[in-house]
């Protein structure tokens, strides 16, 4: 008999990271980094349990959580045989509800939710395996992979035969490739000096600091005022030198005549990319914006679905996709959209930071450079040095890149002290402010 | 003093229309046609209230009224006067809170959220003023209304200016719209003859009864079977006649290539649009379906956002554009939409049906009959004659048109006997069907 998954514990998890401005741009002034934390319980020997999370900012987090607990009678009941022996039909029974799809379909918070509870049947799967996610991925076969994508709508780009030919084109070289990967490590980038609550003497600290910890790339955020970024921007250049990259960020502020205007009186900087230029939703703007300044333009981590990037990418509206771990229906949708880019040709940087989004994404883009693209050629994964004491199987950055995890699962387990410290709003932490406020 | 806004109510109504396939198509074969109702409460004199919804079919009707219930904290204790006095303020309080946001941006549950309780806003101004809601929109001057639109991400398409010139237009002759409109009603169609899971014998008589109430134009859903669509097809062209349009309705359910070839396969049939052939983020898929056939494309009961709307304009990807009263934020931002249809001269035919909508949407539609088009010329609202009973100011169907409303509000409230009863889970009609399984 197989063992089953026995119930779904849903935790509202959020840290004051508002106080310290850490986190602020242009569109998300005061974030508190919070988590929709899902465990799937089992009856396996061993207390075996599948742990995922839904990134938020603060408010609408328990939002979040109960759209997890609609998802609860999918889950319940499962044989873990089931469930980890068919992760695409798994991926497709949660996102293909015909009543819960009417909330979507594929985007916002029911989406998001649905990605929590995927993720976790990876973190369960790769667990029981005695694998890090990107290795149980990395090990399967191009018609296994390819099993694990719903390639509806995706077809007028990429095709399932199309998809095992990206797959089967990177099978020689897999093994060496992960030889490499556990060697070197993938490379990052760092937000951390670029914060826009971060005074100019912070940001040049940042900067330096961050070139001596080995990175080749730090990212600024832009948008709030010109005079402020085109400031901040050449003070960030002189404190890194001509060989480091700059990318900067906008969240979503302007629309296409002001992100223009914006990137040409930045480009003598050399930004590396422009992220988020306007609205996530806005394909035709991206190519706009593209197609009107110098910079090349990156997006993702807003982008609701497989669906909007593969239109990104049809438009040639885009130089870099920006995928995020927790945003779309998990590792499944996110194979999908690493497919897309790689039949376009288009680089994978993904979005990190947040609350355990850099645990869980390393393993798609390591997975991509073994088993996918097959390159970290113009690739690296960002990084923010927040929050990571709260996993237990935390990233480990060396010189400017990310350690390969050897630990079975996605990295995504929370410390349980965590959990009861920051529980949302009766742990401790919470309500010593409302005390405080009262 | 103004009165203030003392409580948000938040109910779960659901129907068990699942049982007689009412409401079935390819993508949804069992609604159960379901509300996240709201109510804001005031203190003023006489039990003034709003009232709004938001429509789901079934599960997780829940997870939208969790999603109202975090809208709480923006709307109690406000006074009336700051919120009927600025709408627009109001509606982009709920929609750029910036924590809030990163759930969408501007989609999915929480989005639904937003627009449920805009719309009872809107409910509570028009009964304030004693007025229908298409009758305040239409007194307001062109600037009053521009002040309502959030033009962020529009100005690409659509600037302030240009709408207020649109309205500026249509100002000339509102009064004789809007008598006109009184006298004659608005022109709509019926989908009742065309759920898919009605027999042919059902489909036929529905179609002469149709014709007989005066509708110029049924609907038909399509989709599962070609076979199966081909008979339903003929068999409603010869139920109808040649003079009667015939609208069919993917729900959907292909990607391009189908989309295509299947509607070349029905077009000898005259449909007289193609709705939701796919994904309805799909731009670009919507573009190349309406140039790989000849029938026209309709879109837009899914559709997110003004974002995607102004999309599916710009890339010419639509030859009707469907609003939702409940789907994005509420009249602010269909008025938006109605805005930029105007402008790209496409028409506005709205998706009705569901619970309450077609309730709410005759007074969008009234209203830019009235004041933004200024014309109803190929233009139909949607109507499906079910659930009419449980609204306080159910719509009239005279002739196979709406009859103007002339009840102060947004005739969104719902019967108080029918909250008791179909409330979930614990209203009587839902506490039998729970004993009858037990």
């Amino acid at each position: 008999m197989s063992p089953t998954i026995t119930e779904v514990d849903v935790f509202d998890i959020r840290f004051p990271t508002s106080e310290q401005l850490d986190g602020s741009d242009a569109m998300n002034p005061d974030p508190d980094y919070s988590a929709a934390y899902v465990v799937l319980r089992t009856d396996a020997p061993g207390g075996l349990a599948g742990y995922g999370l839904c990134f938020t900012i603060g408010r609408g987090n328990d939002v979040v959580a109960a759209a997890i607990r609609a998802l609860r009678p999918y889950v319940v009941g499962r044989t873990l045989d089931s469930v980890t022996g068919d992760l695409g039909g798994f991926y497709r029974l949660l996102t293909h509800d015909s009543q819960l799809r009417w909330l979507g379909p594929e985007k916002g918070v029911m989406h998001m939710a649905a990605g929590a509870v995927v993720n976790a049947a990876w973190d369960l799967a790769a667990r029981r395996a005695g694998l890090p996610v990107w290795e149980l991925l990395a090990g399967m076969t191009p018609e296994e992979l390819a099993d694990l994508v719903d390639f509806r709508y995706l077809s007028d780009a990429l095709t399932r035969d199309e998809a095992l030919e990206i797959l089967r084109r990177a099978e020689p070289g897999r093994a060496e490739r992960a030889a490499l990967l556990r060697r070197e490590g993938y490379p990052a980038y760092t937000t951390e000096p670029g914060w826009l609550g971060y005074s100019d003497e912070k940001l040049t600290r940042l900067a330096k600091e961050a070139v001596a910890a080995g990175f080749g790339q730090i990212k600024l955020k832009v948008g709030a005022d010109l005079d402020d970024d085109l400031r901040r921007m050449r003070l960030a250049r002189e404190a890194v030198g001509p060989g480091v990259r700059i990318a900067v960020d906008a969240n979503q502020r302007w629309d296409v005549a002001e992100a223009v205007d914006w990137m040409r009186a930045l480009a003598p900087y050399r930004p590396h990319w422009i992220e988020e230029p306007t609205s996530p939703d806005d394909v035709l703007a991206h190519a706009a914006v593209r197609a009107g300044q110098p910079v090349p333009v990156a997006t993702g981590e807003h982008v609701a679905n497989r669906v909007v990037f593969k239109q990104l990418l049809q438009a040639g509206a885009v130089d870099y996709v920006q995928i995020d771990a927790a945003r779309v229906a998990g590792v499944n949708e996110n194979l999908a959209i690493l497919l897309l880019a790689a039949k376009f040709g288009v680089p994978v940087c993904p979005h990190a930071g947040g609350v355990g989004l850099c645990e869980l994404v390393q393993h798609l883009s390591m997975f991509d450079f073994v088993a996918v693209s097959g390159t970290w050629d113009d690739r690296v994964i960002e990084y923010v040095p927040h929050l990571h004491e709260h996993f237990t199987d935390p990233v480990v950055m060396e010189n400017g890149r990310y350690r390969a995890p050897d630990a079975p699962g996605f990295s995504a387990r929370m410390v349980p002290a965590s959990l009861a410290e920051y529980r949302y709003p009766d742990g401790p932490v919470w309500t010593a402010r409302q005390e405080l406020t009262r």
